[in-house]
């Protein structure tokens, strides 16, 4: 790479504003560190005249974003306007066909076309970077591709997503609804204002653990359905409950091999109240990894946020500076493995239950029926009546089972009469 | 560097043996990732007639190590003997002079002679790596380098010494001594057997800190004393009573900048309990990292043995087989800082005390008094009675106060009558 490196920033949000900032301070360390000149020579944005807490000359800016792509002054392009599809897609995918460097922050982009893309990075012969995509600030991909380098992971556990560790920990220390939870993390700028459902469905931990999975096990990104289920539904009654039973309750991503074959899930969970996981509160990200040889590793940090983002896109800029052209999956493309999904039914865990009930004589003996007819024992129950509604609450802690049985036992709870709706259930996580 | 590549490993002991065998296994993964095809082509050991659980050509044996780093086919080196001075140094000298990548866990050469070494890989055009020196398998060297590359990291805090927090977990868990428990953890091999001092009485640790400090700061490795306190004289009473008192006994790593100066330190803490670094028990590592913009990134790992050792050995031999020449330390070595040193008497923080004194009328006064007279008010008092053998325990949690008062105070209670021997004094430390 030359001497002189020049960069065109596409999307000037927050992300893209405090990037912008940071390159300008950091131009003297950054030649330091590599030897090279760098110069922000193009930009693009929605708006030109919107507010920005910085200036710059008319002249860098771009309308049409695809005009940078084709820039020939233009060696390095960051996306980071963060759409699946469409226009980010179009930025990226041009980019990279006149042989720029791409770094985005887009989890969704890299997690849908990140396969397609790696390749036409590959073929280009440029950098295809996306640190940012996944735990904000944890320089988390990077560890997995250099500092794990060769270690054989099985297993990645992850918080993900800050939101709804934000909304799950103050749920807990406030004993609030999660509705009310909810419409702070919205004030405060922990949530979406207008549509946080892709935080709160688990979509967006989901995406983060397929570019872990694909990273960890060198494989190409898995595109089929599997577990997902998000926070929406937990109630604070089964906080209280689980804290009761010494638990917590978090929204965790999952990916680990058995038996040869990929499960990869991201559900809320019960941990136990004293493991390393339990104690990530609030907007905090954190990823556990099993590795051989290296035992278990654990990176902590804060996950979103202008800061630790752009924290994560500066060290992908100088990685572009200082090195080779790197394969954007840590492997050549042609040697990415296709794994087989492993079938869940066959998964065998642990369930919490709750259910509310009619408050009537009968109701206990045809719940554990239920329980006994698939063969799920129970490890603990707690019932708690509530005489003025006329109705109970019973609290069931499983025995370790298979998923089908359990599938089988909410088939059979369904037709209960007795059940006033549907139960809660979550899984247990053994750390 | 060409596609073949030939590797000399010197030093088979465990770590060594660990390596050779990695190697061997992962050829065809190195392959895939780097392009690369490695031959592990000349070795050298004190005997090569010792038992190991793998066989090697005898043409690849070399008893004069130094003729290995000489020899015109060898391309990256392993010097794994571990020694400060002596034949390690030698090696690694001559290696580099010879324009041979070095890769090295050798945390008391790195730290003693690390500026030179590098400058001298600098000049010869070759790397040398040391990530496994610090923190075992905690690829922290390299999150500093290049995962947070262009923070500006201010303060660093780790329990970067695993049979130190082995010791102290074990003896908070069994309420065992602390020469009981050292027994034990000689026998586990935690601890070395015939001379544990270098890591009890802090060195291990503060070599550790020395060349994270260098990295994080991008500054020189600092050769002055600084404070370095072990946990020798760690009671099993103090351990009850920080228990007690909701906190943990643990040996820190602590470098931080004050003021533009550097403060450099190894010492026990007294930690809350409920902090993140008082939950890393055992043989563990854990390194806490405070940076901007990243905010707070914390890494936890195994700190030692083989597999961590030889995952973090692999990730600098990926690194060499994947990239250009880096320096050392991250920036040129001409460009690397002095930092003044932080003259530790302007420090403030509290301390715990535990005085062991006569059981006498006026005891407490006279020591009441002596805090008085050094201005250093006193937080908690617990006073223990042992009537039986005429003494009693005093322990003291204090407010904030200057090191150099805290000094006078020593000094002062030194001539204390009512002492029966010298105070227990540990700093408490806020994470």
């Amino acid at each position: 790479m030359k001497k002189n490196v020049n960069i065109g920033i596409i999307g000037l949000g927050q992300i893209g504003s405090r990037l912008y900032k940071e390159i300008l301070s950091k131009r003297k360390d950054i030649e330091i560190k590599t030897g090279k000149k760098i110069n922000i020579i193009s930009i693009s944005a929605k708006n030109i005249r919107k507010k920005r807490s910085f200036s710059f000359s008319k002249k860098k800016f771009c309308k049409n974003p695809i005009e940078i792509t084709k820039n020939s002054n233009v060696d390095i392009i960051f996306e980071l306007i963060g759409l699946s599809d469409g226009i980010s897609k179009k930025i990226v995918e041009s980019a990279l066909a006149n042989k720029k460097h791409v770094v985005t922050a887009n989890k969704a982009l890299i997690s849908k076309h990140g396969d397609y893309l790696s390749l036409l990075a590959e073929k280009n012969k440029v950098n295809l970077e996306f640190e940012a995509a996944v735990g904000g600030g944890i320089p988390i991909l990077r560890t997995i591709k250099d500092g794990l380098a060769t270690n054989k992971i099985s297993k990645v556990i992850g918080i993900l997503n800050g939101t709804c560790n934000y909304i799950l920990s103050e749920m807990e220390n406030t004993n609030e609804s999660f509705s009310n939870v909810l419409k702070r993390a919205q004030k405060l700028g922990y949530a979406e204002p207008s549509n946080p459902k892709l935080d709160l469905n688990g979509y967006d931990a989901l995406s983060k653990i397929r570019i872990l999975s694909a990273l960890s096990f060198n494989k190409r990104i898995t595109k089929t359905n599997c577990l997902m289920n998000g926070i929406e539904d937990i109630d604070i009654d089964d906080i209280k409950m689980a804290k009761k039973l010494n638990f917590k309750i978090k929204l965790l991503g999952i990916t680990e091999i058995i038996n040869g074959k990929l499960f990869e899930r991201v559900h809320p969970c019960l941990v136990k109240k004293k493991t390393y996981i339990a104690n990530i509160n609030g907007v905090m990200n954190a990823v556990i990894l099993n590795g051989t040889p290296v035992g278990k590793s654990v990176l902590q940090g804060e996950g979103a946020g202008p800061g630790p983002t752009s924290s994560a896109l500066m060290s992908d800029l100088l990685s572009i500076l200082r090195g080779n052209i790197k394969y954007p999956f840590g492997i050549p493309n042609n040697k990415r493995k296709q794994i087989k999904s492993y079938d869940q039914k066959f998964y065998s865990n642990s369930f919490y239950l709750r259910f509310q009930v009619k408050d009537k004589p009968g109701v206990l003996l045809s719940i554990t029926k239920a329980f006994a007819k698939n063969n799920i024992s129970i490890k603990n129950l707690i019932q708690d009546p509530d005489k003025k509604n006329k109705k109970a609450f019973i609290t069931i802690i499983t025995h370790q089972n298979l998923e089908k049985n359990f599938n089988s036992l909410f088939k059979n709870l369904s037709k209960n009469k007795f059940l006033l709706k549907k139960p809660t259930s979550i899984r247990i996580e053994k750390e």
